[in-house]
Parts: C-alpha cells; sequence; structure tokens
C-alpha cells in the first residue's frame, strides 16, 4: 500500500507538470486524485503552482476537504479544493479532478459558446459539456469556488459528463484515472482550439452522437492513453533534465571553472565558432 | 543492402522527430516508407509517439499490413497502418506516406473548406487537394481507419494528387520520398495558416495552376529539399544533443558533484550573477 | 536599509527578465520601482533591454527624472522616464510602473478598443482602463513620452486606475509593488487574449462591477500574488541556469575536451543514439 | 579592410540566424551586405539556411550577381540573389537587403491587404509599402525571382522605399545597415501581426504621416537600434551556447562518463529527484 500511495504521489506530481508543461494551467489551476485505498479521502498538492510540484507536496484530505494530517508550517491549502471534494463525494465513479483556466478553452467559458467534439481526440470530452455560472446560484462572487455549496453546485452541473465548462472562470475535468483526466484535459483543449480556427473558415462540422461514441471508446483504450502519457512525460522530464543538469553544474564547488570564467565569457557562442576555423 | 536498409531506418526515425518537432504530429500520427529494395513491403515505427521513435523501433510490413517478423513481446502496431499499406499498393509511385492531425491543417478538414497554394512553397501539395469522408462509405465510425476497406477507400481518394484531407480527422500527404514527404506535410500545414490569416484579412489570392506546376517543380529540386531537411534536421539535432547531454551529466556517478548539490541549489542563475559583482 | 535596497535591486532586475520571459516586454518596454525609503525618488535599469538587465544596472532619480548618481560611461538613460517619474508624483500609493508594447495588449491600443475583465485573474486591471492619446493634448509625435508634460498629461488619464492604454503605443500598468505590478501586467495580457478569442467566438461576457472588486480582492492576496510571482522566477531562472552553465562549460580552460570535439562534433545526437545499440 | 570584412561576415552570419531565431526566416529567405570597401559588390551566404550560416559561408558577388572568386566544391548559390544585385544596383543608399516569407507578413501578401504602420515601431518600414506581382510583368511563373530582369522590376517597385510586398511570395526590406534592415524586418512583421489583430477587433488606427516620421527618425538612432540588436543577439548566442556545450559534452571521449550510463538513464530527472528526499 505504502508503494501504491508513493507511485501515485509521484504520479500526480508528473501530472501536474505535464499540464504546466502542455499550456493547460500556468501559476493556477490544479489536479487531485481519490485515495488508492480509501475512497473517501483524495490526494492534491498544497497551495502552489503545478509546474513546482514534487511527490513531496502532495497532501491528503477527506472528501470535506478537510486535511486529514497536520499542516506542515508555512504550508497553505488550495482555496477551491471543494472542486475536487464536492465531485469525489458526488461522482464514486471518478478517480481524478483537474481544474484549469486553459487559454484554449477560456473563450468558450467567455462567450458562453458551446464546445463540441470536432475530431475524434476531441471525443473524449463527451457530446455535450455542460456550462455551470456561479452568477445563477449565488450572485456576484470572486468567482473562485472556496464554499461546499458552491462546489456541490457544480458537481450537479457535471452530472453523469467528463467535463464542465465555468462561465468567467474555466474548467472542470473529470476521469477514471490520473492519465484520463490528462488525456481528456489536453485534448478538449486542443479540440476547443480547432473549434474556433474552423469556425473563422466559416462552418464548424461536429462528430455525430455516434462517432463520439465510438471515438472515445476507441482512445481511451489502454494504448492510446499509454501513448499519449508517454510522450508528454518524456517532454517535461527532457525539459527538467536540461534544467537540474545545469543547476548541477552551477552548484559545484569553486575549484570547478564553472563560475570563475563565467564572468568574462562574454560571448561564448561566437568565441567556439571562431576557434573552429 | 543491410547498410541501406539501416540507413533508411535512421532517415524514417529521424523523419518522425522531425515532424513532432516542427508541430505536424504530437502523440498521435505517423509515417512510413516503401522497402528500399522490396517494393510489396514498407517500414513504419512501432506503436508509439513520433517524438520517441529510434531506428530500432521501425517494422516491416506486407502491404496486407501484416508484420514480415515476428513483434517484440510489449510492442503494439498502429491501429491505422491500412492507410499507408494501401496507399503503396494503389500508388507504386509514392515511396513515403504521413498520416496526421497538425492544428494547422485540422480546421479544414474540420470546416470541409478547400485549401489551396497561397505561396510558392504550398505550391508542393498540388493544385487541388480532395476531401475524403469516412461517413460517405462506412457511416458513424471511431473515425480511426483500421480495416483494408477504409484504406482503400482512402486511396481511392487521394488518386494520383499527393495530399488527401479527412473529414474530422486530419490529412494523409504522400511523396516520392521522405524527404518529399516531410516537406509537403510541413508546407502544406504553413499554406493551411497563411490562407486562414489572408482570409480573416478578407481576400486569398491563390496560385493559378500555372504557378502550380513550376513552383512546385522548382522547389521539390534537390537543392531546395536538402537546404529545408537540412534546417529541420538541424533544429531536432540541437534539442536532443542538450537533452542527451543533461540526461547524461545527472547518470554521472555520486562521486561526480551532480546530484548532490542539486538539492540546496534554490537559486543558482542568481548566486552564478552574485559571485560576478 | 543597504540590504533592503540591495534586495530591491534584485527584485526589480528579476521582474524584468520575468517580463521579458513571459512576452510582455522585448528590446523595449521597462519596470521601475519607488525607492524603499526615499518617496522622492525611483530606480529603473539603465538604457537597455529588460531581459539584459541585471541588479548593477538599476540607476536612482529624482522624481523631475534627473539621475541622482553621475551616470557610468558609456551607459544611456531610457527616453520614456518621464512616465515612471510623473505617475509616481501624481500617485503616492504607486509604488511601482510598467511600460509595454505587449502583442496582446496592442490589438486594443491600436483599435481603440475597450478591454474588459473576462475572468477572474484579469480583473486585477481593474473594471474600466482608461484611453490616452498623445494626439489629444500634442498632436502628432513620435509617440514616445519625453518630455514632463507628456508624462502628467499620461498620469493625469491614469488618474486612481492601475492601468492605461495609450493609443497606437502601448500600456502602462502601476500597482502596489513590483509583484503586483508584474502579476497585473501579464494578467491584464492574458486577459486581453481571451477577449480577443472570446470576441471572434461572438460574444464576450464580462465581469460585472461587484465581481471585478471581490475577484481583484482574492487575487491580489499575499497568497495567490507569491504563487505566481514564485512561477514566474522558477521559470526564467531554470532557462537562466541552463544558459549560464552552457556558456560556463564553453568557457573552460582548452585542457577541458569542450572547445576540441566541438568541430568535429556534427551530429552528436545521432551518434550518441547510434553507440546504444 | 581584412579586419573590416572579417567582422563584416561574422555580423551577417549572426544577423542571419537573429532572424530565424525571431521567426522572420525558416529554411528559406536570406540577407545580404554590401561589401564595406566596394560598393560594386555585395556579400551572401551559400545556398542554405540562415540559422546554419556561420562566417565561413559567405560569399561575395559583383551587382551582376556574378561569384567575385571560385565556389567551393559542393557549395551552391541561392537562386533569388538577383533580388539583392538589383537592389543594391538601383539603390547606392541601401547597404543591406532581407529577403523572406515571414508568417506574419505572408497573409498581407496573399489578400493584396495594405500593411500600415500601427505602432511606432512599426513606423521604421515607412508610410507605405508598395506591392509588387510577378504576374504583372511576367505573367505565371514559379514566383521566385532569378532572372535580371525580375530583380530590376521589384527593385523599381521598391522605388525610394524600404520595404516591398509580393504578392503570394513574400517581402523584400532594405536599410542603411545590417542592423536597421534586420530591425525593420522584425518590427514590420510585429507590425503586420499587430494590424491583423486590431482588425479582428473591429478598427486599424494607423499612424498619420508626421508620426510615421518622428517615429521613425526616432527608433532608427543609434541608441534603440543597438538596444535590439544587443537584445536579438542575446537570444539566438544563450540558446547556441546551450547547444554549443551539449554537442561538446556529447563529444566527450569515452573515459568521461557522459556516453555509458546515457543508456540506462531513462528518466535521470525524476531520478534526480527521488534522490534529494
Amino acid at each position: 500500500m505504502a508503494d501504491s500511495l508513493a507511485a501515485i504521489r509521484e504520479e500526480l506530481s508528473l501530472a501536474n507538470r505535464i499540464l504546466a508543461h502542455e499550456g493547460i494551467v500556468d501559476a493556477f489551476g490544479h489536479i487531485s486524485v481519490r485515495h488508492p485505498t480509501d475512497p473517501g479521502r483524495f490526494l492534491i498538492s498544497r497551495h502552489r503552482a503545478p509546474e513546482l510540484v514534487s511527490p513531496q507536496d502532495i497532501l491528503e484530505y477527506t472528501l470535506d476537504t478537510e486535511p486529514v494530517h497536520p499542516t506542515p508550517a508555512g504550508w497553505r491549502h488550495y482555496g477551491e479544493r471543494v472542486i475536487h471534494g464536492c465531485i469525489f463525494q458526488a461522482r464514486p465513479d471518478v478517480m481524478a479532478v483537474c481544474h484549469h483556466h486553459a487559454p484554449a478553452m477560456m473563450p468558450y467559458a467567455i462567450a458562453r459558446a458551446a464546445v463540441v467534439p470536432v475530431f475524434h481526440l476531441g471525443a473524449s470530452m463527451g457530446l455535450r459539456v455542460p456550462f455551470w455560472d456561479s452568477r445563477d446560484d449565488f450572485g456576484s462572487t470572486a468567482l473562485v469556488l472556496t464554499k461546499p455549496e458552491e462546489g456541490r453546485s457544480l458537481a450537479k452541473a457535471l452530472g453523469q459528463g467528463w467535463m464542465v465548462l465555468m462561465g468567467r472562470h474555466g474548467a472542470t475535468v473529470a476521469g477514471t484515472s490520473i492519465r484520463q483526466t490528462v488525456f481528456r484535459s489536453i485534448y478538449s483543449c486542443k479540440n476547443a482550439e480547432l473549434q474556433t480556427q474552423a469556425r473563422l473558415l466559416g462552418h464548424v462540422e461536429a462528430l455525430d452522437a455516434q462517432e463520439v461514441e465510438l471515438a472515445a471508446a476507441y482512445n481511451l483504450r489502454p494504448g492510446p492513453q499509454e501513448r499519449a502519457w508517454d510522450y508528454w512525460a518524456k517532454r517535461v522530464q527532457d525539459a527538467e533534465a536540461v534544467v537540474a543538469a545545469g543547476k548541477a553544474a552551477l552548484a559545484k564547488p569553486a575549484s570547478a571553472s564553472a563560475s570563475r570564467p563565467a564572468a568574462k565569457a562574454k560571448k561564448p557562442a561566437a568565441k567556439a565558432k571562431r576557434r573552429k576555423r
């Protein structure tokens, strides 16, 4: 069990960084996973930008979004964790939840326009995406969802679906696993971008209901899911390896030549080229 | 012959990574090449994202898309390899095929809008790009082409052309070599982007038939083809060298200072700068 | 005090590089901060692109934009520093000012279109953004603000707000700290991009006055401000660490193998891969 | 003189790589400079993508575009060098010429839409940009300019201006120095992007004639020119330093641990992080 939990923390933190690297989240947004053995709990990072999340940052909450363990000094909780807790409560089949304000999807949340599957990979978001507006139940607010009743209202709007648009705010995506939720978050955004462009060309031809069902079933199988996850993981891990190696080299003791010549190295690239001649 | 086959595997795997690096494919999409000495076979990667393809991943198939050799344990085949096999069967002059869902081209596949050559480099896709829709012959499907009759239907739509749009799905591009197919895939996408922008400005002035013919002939000569290939190869290989060096540095034994100081190296860039003063 | 001033120089130079890294400024644009202990002075970089600014580049000016100390030989001053001085004079509550020509915001400065908060993070720019046009008071000019009367005219247009659009020129953003000013500069630009996209979808639903007030108050609290700053700082510092390490490696003495093999290393990435087989 | 010529080769090759790094040219496009001491000659790279150009690639031509020196074995010449020769012939005040197909500018070349200065930095392209179409004088061609009469026709269209749009093809930009030509090439493209976006918002307010004149004069002074060049040079040289260091590390002899552990280093980033805990 401990091993499994450690693996899930690792996967959830990687999911955070994948979502950041693929432009779904920036300083804000978050992804959670239901506890692997206790369905009454969920895991989510402490309050910080997803790109900075490592496995140690993952905290455990009850579905009422109470922290299970004492909060380390100086750590904060996400203000909007009710989004996650309330969806986990309402939907026992949901194992992971992502909330984001991706620039690809936001225009639909602002224009109150319907986002519809326009290619097979976008089918994973379902035939229709419900639209929730905080004004309907709560009037004018700060738009963020911090109260249980707000979370419950959103979960109700999600219904049995897998994604819900939130007026002037963002989107929330659910899935039966971390990987599926990441897949759906990314490809629903790509779908939205394509739909916007097609609209500019004058016509949006959506998938029909049967195409949505068949394409979603096809692409949510383990094969395509694993292929996409491996791709996104490689991309962010490649970038992280380059940064880690750079930082390690700079952190070498002064005996190494790393720090001294740096001051003089005005145009090393040009210099290196000149040497070759 | 063995040498030649090894060189083709190398070139095909590089083509995969070029297409990923230039944004034509992401986790999905694939490129194949006809076997250099047996025109009844073709080569394509095992089931994985193009950015991850190395020469060892290349598998050999008959034109009926049966694997020629036993499949290594744990490896999967691309579900849509009939696209490749059926075009190689129908078009003996075709030596390479690329199937993609590039964001530049998809809007045309969704809007059912004609993509037309609007600059000399886009002329390589030909005067007219046929439009194929899975619904016409097969009704509502998962959109992916997994059956021989689907591949044959697409090949028929391609006809004697070099590119075919696929409704709500993507595009398939053919060529007389790997490099020409990569060139046509990339510049048809750039053409589509430019056409979309010109349309937003209010007018799309396409090349006329003679301009298309002359410009295609000019740019498909060895000189421009090699110049473009060298450029794309440099870009992806530069990026890969940086990642490979970073990973190698991190993999150094613990005696090296790479791993230890990393933990402390909170803000090395700022630190390095402070040292200089 | 010395410590505090040194810390502010460090933070201001980091703010310069964050703004460059996030695409708010390019070769042009600048950010200033009021002197921490003397409200009659402000700090801003010498004349250079923000991406190149380090703490040593920061100069001190009176609010009449006279340099407090002798200018080092070969250094230039920003031509538009009156923008900063005049706003600091007119608004004692303003602690930092950013002037930019970000591509996200410029279309509104060119189209004379109102930018309005369309999501909670954009609320930080306020309900209404005033529009200033150099033509109104000064006729046809070079558009840049180099005279005190031009700075005063702009400060008057800003009024008690936090951002002002400048016709055919750019935008100027104010804040109660460097971090708030960076936050407002970045998220007002993201807001502008989203608004443009929503408009293309046919409808822009803005936040109402109460939502703007509540969302601004929520997101300008220390928690969200710190989370965003940490994210942007990490991004630029990661990139800088990679460059610094690369330059340091190239600057190593010839005894190291860094310079020699570079000449031969035509395709090291491919080579490295071949070795593995 | 030799020194001066060497410096110009260095600057011209850097200009090539800056233009590539800033997205003005890709595999195609080129920039030339008049010979520093012989106004009857000009310098331009051999036939290759600008990103790959180093000082050794620079060749010397007469204004009739005849190579001055024997061409090294295996080297090719740019097919369109008449663009450069003919403009240098027609305009003694022009010291550098850039020809490109930048995605920002192409829509105007395809839509036959007028690009007009919409911000102070775009003023450097002048009040009006003439439009040249190969069809007018030469009927349907491959669009590329390979004959002297084509070059002369284009030079005539340029007239006393600094930029000319070329229908369904691209743009050609002139200047009194390499740096000014790079500045004008980049900021005219940024201007075009902003104009397109403003048009989408419904209104394009251009600079008036006096604003264009004043803003161009202001920004073409040495100060702004140097500031922009330093910025673009830093960006491309930073990127090149990272690649050069990576390639050098990979090229180290096998005694170094760089090559061996690479094969095993499956997920070094994750590994490095695990070590820290």
